[in-house]
């Protein structure tokens, strides 16, 4: 079972290899990589050790080579000990791994959408040299993270398997995750730690819905009143080094940072600092005695830029020009979402023009043509939520968004609205709440509701008491296939998929347990589907993956939730609903 | 505004007194004591500086006295800042309160069920005294809990209300939380600043679930194998001097330890020990092509106490002996659910047993008869599930539970099961899992589920994906009474109720924030019921305290749930749903 290259100074080794390999189970440690790989190929089940003076060669490059130092360090210190031991033999012809050699062929490909994350790993049998290639750095890093994930051995040394070969590159360009910072802050080191788990994950956009009506966390240069104002409080802002530190991260990550300043509704806490372009601000959300269509915003906050008002806009340019020059990112979100009629109509100059016939979509589509033309002159493509063309109400016409500038993303009725964008030619990201939301379910936060009066005959709030429940499991997530009922040109429209973080019932305590391991079965069906090789959902198999993929985020510090109990991954096959031998 | 008590060398303490004093917020620092006491009043809405010097004085009793200690410290260290400064006025007439002297009518009296938990608490206006007075040094704790509850100030001098008069007692004597740590395990560490928080919200019961058909972590004298053999592992073990650091914490916090030793189902992990006196141990769970009712467990994992077999009682008698010995709670939970008739029916001896017409609920009396007589005699009261007289297939005649010896706890049917028991002269504990069950609505644990195959046209998991969903919400648990449709004279047998943390898709990671803040919902039902004086529940008075409740929980290092944006108790009432002023 031991390799003769093995000298007999590492005869305690011997000893330790023999009780790593005695075991007999059935997973192998190339099969607990996540997000599975497209190809992976491992025929002869055997492993080296890696050598204790393991290193990585690597061209320089300002962002690639921070990470390559980073995995390096996480490689010979981390000590990953899997709940299911590998069943692998010791290669009797390969000697200790001392070097993964990276090559990349194009050095200056920035990080943006559709760059090439390809990449190729072989760790050969005979060969002290493992190599990997890739397009770009950004492929190399994904490449890097496959290959921290195939090393084990909770103490020296560590084993890595050979005679293995894979070629990976993602099915979706666009995988993401959005987190809303207006409704609760988070510290800045939260997000860090969020973008590191997304980089262990292979996701690459970090989809900041930084600001809304409840807090306006941003330090702006040209608009410090914005956050001096409406944050809530000096200690809970991000300053422009709190961005940059954020930004140099996420590149030395292989992570976009895609900043949203959600507008013209969600703007309630800019009436703090600009009262005049506000329009309803600081009014109570649903008026006693009135409609649910009479309400004033989609939830507690009031608050819509005015877009009659000329100061609007002065504003706007600045808060657009220091965003575009704080976030390098070539996407800027624009919001647009649930423009509330009730609002716009409390203005008086706004009620002027609807009785001279206007309507509440000019509205929009005069915002939008004082908006949008602006951050395509800054180089940016502008990403809208669907509302924006897909609003019962207020919706502008097509002719203002002309596709090459414009992506939507889709967050109702699930695949429906998904073609309706991309068969209109539209690009789309995919966020549909019954599927993508991982706030859901966990009660409503808003106050004095009365629905939970009447006597205890069932166990109330139907699907978990939020609009949005019941809470979205990883099951329900991976099994969703956002390309449903697409044609293949429609489908090439569909960049890809976030889940989201609203944050009206989330916050520091609870952000890892929300996000993961949810967010990590997204993940995976964005980069290599959620079917095997026959086309079949990967059900039970990637569940035994998936527990001990958030075993080992626990272990890297990230609080994903549990799955099941840790017996039944100890006893492979118990714990499914069809004995694996049928 | 300042008081004539205050020396010149108080000058700072003036300004900042000022600053603290000077905001005007329509909450009170006595309004958020959480469980609302059953009264207070503080008319004079007037407010005194804690001394720096502050001390508690108390007769000494080697449980309330390392109390007292660890609540001065706490009062003088937390610097607590209310989310919403409170509206009061320094006192003119009040010297820095200097002491709060508790008095103790009996101090024999032992921590158990139904002793009495009253106290009085006055801060007069014109002393340098506080009175807490109790019958009982449990009472006592319960009254310090609410005077540290009282004090605030993010940095000195600290305040206190003057003027206050507190009279407590708690509506129901048994409060509970239920911890489940065989389907994953918990630190003591884990269980220790559960009791401690616990011990805040004035619960009284941790009902510490131990053993199941994953693991036995219990190290027990005599029958040392089982968790030797059946436990996860040697650092996943509670030792006896783990159990006695779990107990003594409990004592000086006012909280029970009541152990459950689940009985004759869900004991699968003692066979790893013991495999003969285990019926269908290791089996997999649900033979394929099998019916539900031919399952062989209620859930992966099986394993059934044989009750044919002698050797089972020996094993028994050893178990519930150790149990008794170190747990000094006069309650012992002999658990006694989910008895699968497949797993029984798949014992030889009992297949013949069964063919000479004997019963499966036979089988349970004679199980029943062999060890509850014997548990009496160690002059414990048996709590079992509600299953054991109301399971449709397999259960006992009452006769052999004799009520003043019996107490059930129910967990199905909403209030009815809660009817049946005490209408049948039983004493009941409610945990109704559709109310009080905590790891529901997170999707299901089994894998290879291929529920979730079809085609994305809705969100899918329809209320969670688990048996018991959807989430249970804090309102759905602070609304539940748990007495519904019960006579006064039944309602007397209703002891009390318990939220229950189930361990299969939870483990430390979640630990906090799957319990809190909804076992302080269900904590303040039970001590001082769920509606106001003019008998209408407290829906937004509610969510108002608990946000600054669950607050001060995560200052004090309690990962609770968030329930709302902060920005909703920044701005009070703007988050409901009917404007407060209608």
């Amino acid at each position: 079972m031991a390799s003769n290259m093995i000298t007999s100074s590492h005869c305690s080794f011997l000893i330790l290899l023999f009780l790593l390999l005695s075991a007999s189970f059935t997973a192998t440690s190339a099969q607990w990589v996540w997000p599975k790989p497209r190809t992976l190929s491992w025929p002869s089940q055997l492993a080296t050790i890696l050598s204790p003076h393991f290193t990585i060669s690597s061209p320089y490059h300002h962002h690639l080579s921070p990470a390559v130092n980073r995995y390096r360090l996480q490689i010979l210190t981390e000590f990953h000990r899997p709940l299911v031991p590998p069943r692998v033999n010791l290669s009797n012809s390969s000697p200790p791994l001392q070097t993964l050699t990276i090559a990349v062929k194009d050095l200056a490909a920035p990080l943006q959408h559709s760059v090439d994350e390809s990449y190729t790993l072989v760790i050969p049998t005979a060969s002290s040299t493992a190599n990997l290639t890739a397009e770009t750095v950004w492929g190399a890093m994904r490449g890097l993270e496959t290959f921290s994930q195939l090393v084990w051995g909770s103490k020296p040394p560590l084993l890595v398997p050979v005679g293995l070969h894979v070629w990976d590159s993602p099915l979706f360009e666009h995988r993401g995750i959005l987190l809303d910072t207006s409704r609760n802050y988070y510290p800045v080191d939260d997000i860090l730690r969020t973008i590191k788990a997304m980089s262990a994950n292979k996701l690459n956009v970090f989809h900041w819905h930084i600001t809304d009506s409840h807090s306006f966390p941003l330090m702006l240069p040209s608009e410090p009143d914005l956050a001096a104002k409406g944050s809530y409080g000096s200690e809970m802002l991000y300053s422009p080094a709190d961005v940059a530190t954020i930004v140099r991260f996420g590149l030395e990550h292989g992570v976009r940072v895609l900043p949203e300043i959600d507008s013209p509704a969600h703007t309630g806490s800019w009436a703090v600092a600009y009262p005049d372009i506000v329009t309803c601000a600081n009014m109570f959300w649903w008026p006693a005695e009135s409609e649910w269509a009479d309400r004033l915003a989609s939830e507690p906050g009031t608050g819509q830029l005015n877009p009659l008002n000329p100061n609007t806009y002065q504003v706007l340019k600045n808060v657009i020009g220091d965003a575009v020059a704080l976030f390098p990112e070539p996407f800027y979100h624009a919001g647009g979402d649930e423009i509330i009629p009730g609002c716009w109509k409390a203005d008086p100059a706004i009620q002027s023009f609807l009785s001279e016939n206007g309507t509440l979509s000019q509205l929009l589509e005069k915002f939008v043509n004082s908006t949008f033309p602006y951050i395509v002159s800054l180089n940016r493509t502008v990403v809208y939520w669907e509302d924006i063309l897909l609003d019962a109400n207020v919706k502008v016409d097509p002719s203002f968004l002309p596709p090459e500038h414009t992506i939507l993303q889709t967050w109702n009725n699930g695949p429906n609205n998904t073609k309706l964008i991309v068969s209109s030619g539209y690009r789309a990201i995919v966020s549909s709440s019954e599927f993508y939301y991982l706030d859901c379910g966990h009660g409503g936060f808003v106050g004095n509701d009365s629905q939970y009066d009447p006597p205890p005959t069932s166990g109330g709030g139907g699907n978990g008491g939020s609009w949005c429940g019941p809470f979205k499991t990883w099951q329900t997530i991976y099994n969703y296939d956002i390309a449903y009922g697409l044609t293949p040109a429609e489908t090439k429209l569909v960049l890809g998929g976030e889940v989201a973080l609203w944050s009206e019932q989330a916050d520091p305590t609870v952000l890892d347990v929300r996000i993961w391991p949810r967010a990590s079965a997204m993940a995976e069906t964005l980069w290599s589907g959620n079917r095997d090789e026959s086309g079949k959902k990967r059900y039970a198999e990637a569940m035994d993956r998936l527990h001990e993929w958030r075993h080992r985020m626990v272990k890297k510090g990230i609080r994903a939730e549990p799955l099941q109990p840790l017996w039944c991954v100890k006893n492979p096959g118990m714990c499914n609903t069809v004995h694996p031998s049928t």
